[in-house]
């Protein structure tokens, strides 16, 4: 069975596909995890099957590349370029909370459409409510961990969600968030209910734990258990992250931050607004800070002074303008500042002192968002095909996760 | 035992010391060669020491980063910047063959100096000459694989290695001229002929080979097997790597080359050169292709035009200004171009056609250079202190792994 979505096609096996995204899961935590025994499974799946770097969208944001995991295409075509953007008709901030800001069809429905009984299980509601649409209309499942216990038949594809799973909600700010995506996954595949699964978790433990804390080696344990039911149940499984993430501390342990509106109104004056595309509802680990932001010009002509006084900043590392920024970062022209800037591996950019509250970061700061947050790990439990390997050996992203899936 | 090199204070342990550079050692290799079981004795040190991810030097070339790991600085310091550079005052390309080049003290003379009895093995001839030198004049060994059959005491500090190697000297286009150098270390280190290794090999494998390739697993199987003997001779062993390696092919198994002085002239005229700073008298394995070239303009006012062109093409990825990269990439300002062009995941930059011999790449290309081999691996035999664990929760270097090495 073939399937086409957004002019690429998935030939669908008769076998279950469990893909999955573990937010925030930079390669190190891997590599520690099996390196202390915590995750045999996975150790594993990269012995008889692959394991390598594959390279994600940028801003390495949730959202943005959880887009492009269940679209298979860029943060161009699917126009999902952060959390917020600046309408530019209306000057307004705008939150992305809904599949009406997705420019093109997901896999996910695509698939559902061929038979196939999707579901797609998420720790944060919002990930649900802005890829989740069209699923349950064509018979497959859609929840979020998070609000497990309001899942219903006619809404959800499910009823009696948490009894299936055998576990009630858990915490949204708990490793245990995540841990349910991945049980109740499994509990689907183990009772026949799903057979093509996207299983997307949040970062919630990454951004406070780096690899070696006991509590992200137990949360990674735990992880590789729920693996290890997937597997069982007869999954191909494939597991990448949506992005890495880096400490972002002095040796202090107080947080880098670069607030950009600040330090150009300064200069330039209040004629222009930064937009911080990290921001969520969900800020208390991160404070909204992270290593890309927008900046919108009112008056364009400044804009080459701006980009140079930003990029000879130390811990800038890249400014693109919106031309570039398309290009370059495959992103959408409409959907982005007049400038895109990064910042460095240790180094994260803000908008002003106030708009970010730093006493929620205890015990320093981790984040991601821009080219040290890019290459992420892919695992899959089935060797590659000669076909994949060559794709492999190129450049391979993480949205290539679920034709990496289906073919091998 | 404290000694001071380049502003840095390195307090020496009295148990032997072995860092290793693994040329070219992408971190995928050691992943995959740990899941199929090839590294024991490496996953033993992930599993009780540490492992984790250091930013390099760019360009991410050899030369570059084994001056900034024997140095403990930045090429902005050191002024190793490449192979070759452009001489500003004579005009001609220059080779730094020689230690006349660097601009600051080793680690390794200061070690010395202190009374340890130091060992430098590389696998090329070249970095023997441009890093090895006053140790053999402080009573310390230096010697190459290459040439290891030339060594004498006077000017290597040793007689007789091949014997009291074991070994007769391997060939240097092959993975034996790298094993060669681990187990010439073990062998010293062993015969407490040697207490401060600095142990240096050649990527021709990983030019040559990816991570799962049966031929770099047995390498990596026998490059484990050195660093047990290392271990086991009593030496913390750190492992770092001077770069990463990728492949440069597009899908049919071709080069993805951008030749820039061609395009350039083109554009422009005659009035510009190419340097590519990868160039050495070693290019069977690359072709002297890699992800960072130089750009000299004889007319200076065409820079940002030039800039915007180069920048505007597929696959290039940062256009530096001399000033700019002095500042982001931590060159010095006279060994490099007008621009720095660096290119992207799967993609090398060259001069001109007829610069470069793509006959000699059997199996395609894989190389190093830009930014997405400036990460690489970091393995200690010990657990960090807490604080090296701060300063590994910032910007770890690769250059830092001789204090890291000495500090655990």
């Amino acid at each position: 069975m073939n399937v086409i979505v957004n002019h690429r096609s998935y030939t669908l096996p008769a076998t279950p596909i469990a893909v999955i995204c573990l937010d925030g899961c930079a390669d190190e935590y891997l590599s520690v995890a099996i390196a202390r025994g915590k995750m045999p499974r996975l150790a594993a799946m990269a012995r008889d099957g692959w394991r390598g770097m594959v390279r994600g969208a940028l801003p390495s944001f949730t959202n943005v590349n959880n887009s492009s995991i269940v679209t298979g295409v860029s943060p161009a075509i699917h126009g999902i370029c952060g959390n917020f953007f600046l309408d530019p008709e209306s000057g307004e901030e705008v939150m992305m909370n809904g599949p009406q800001f997705r420019r093109c069809g997901t896999i996910l429905t695509a698939v559902a459409d061929a038979g196939r009984k999707v579901a797609f299980i998420t720790a944060k509601e919002k990930l649900r409510t802005v890829l989740g649409d069209g699923v349950v209309e064509r018979g497959g499942i859609v929840f979020s961990s998070e609000k497990v216990d309001e899942a219903k038949l006619a809404t959800h594809g499910i009823d009696n969600a948490m009894e299936i799973i055998g576990k009630p909600r858990p915490e949204i700010y708990s490793g245990d968030a995540s841990i349910y995506v991945l049980e109740a996954g499994a509990a689907l595949a183990e009772q026949g209910r799903a057979d093509f699964l996207y299983l997307s978790t949040t970062d919630f433990m990454q951004h406070k734990f780096g690899p070696e804390a006991p509590e992200i080696l137990d949360f990674h344990a735990r992880i590789d258990n729920a693996i290890g039911r997937l597997l069982d149940a007869g999954c191909t499984v494939a597991l990448t992250a949506d992005h890495g993430m880096n400490a972002k501390n002095d040796t202090s342990g107080n947080p880098k931050v670069i607030f950009v509106e600040t330090l150009l109104r300064e200069k330039f004056g209040d004629s222009l607004r930064v937009i911080c595309p990290i921001t969520d509802p969900y800020v208390v680990h991160h404070g909204a800070l992270g290593s890309l932001v927008m900046v919108h010009l009112e008056d364009p002509s400044i804009r080459t002074e701006v980009a140079e006084y930003l990029f000879a900043r130390e811990g800038i590392t890249e400014v693109l303008t919106r031309e570039e920024a398309v290009i370059k970062l495959e992103l959408a022209s409409d959907r982005i500042g007049d400038l895109v800037v990064l910042s460095g591996r240790d180094v994260v950019v803000g908008k002003s002192p106030e708009h970010h509250d730093l006493s929620v970061l205890t015990g320093g700061l981790r984040s991601h968002g821009g080219r040290y947050e890019e290459m992420v790990p892919l695992v899959i439990s089935k060797p590659l095909t000669p076909e994949l390997q060559r794709h492999a050996e190129g450049d391979p992203r993480n949205f290539d996760v679920f034709h990496f899936a289906c073919h091998v």
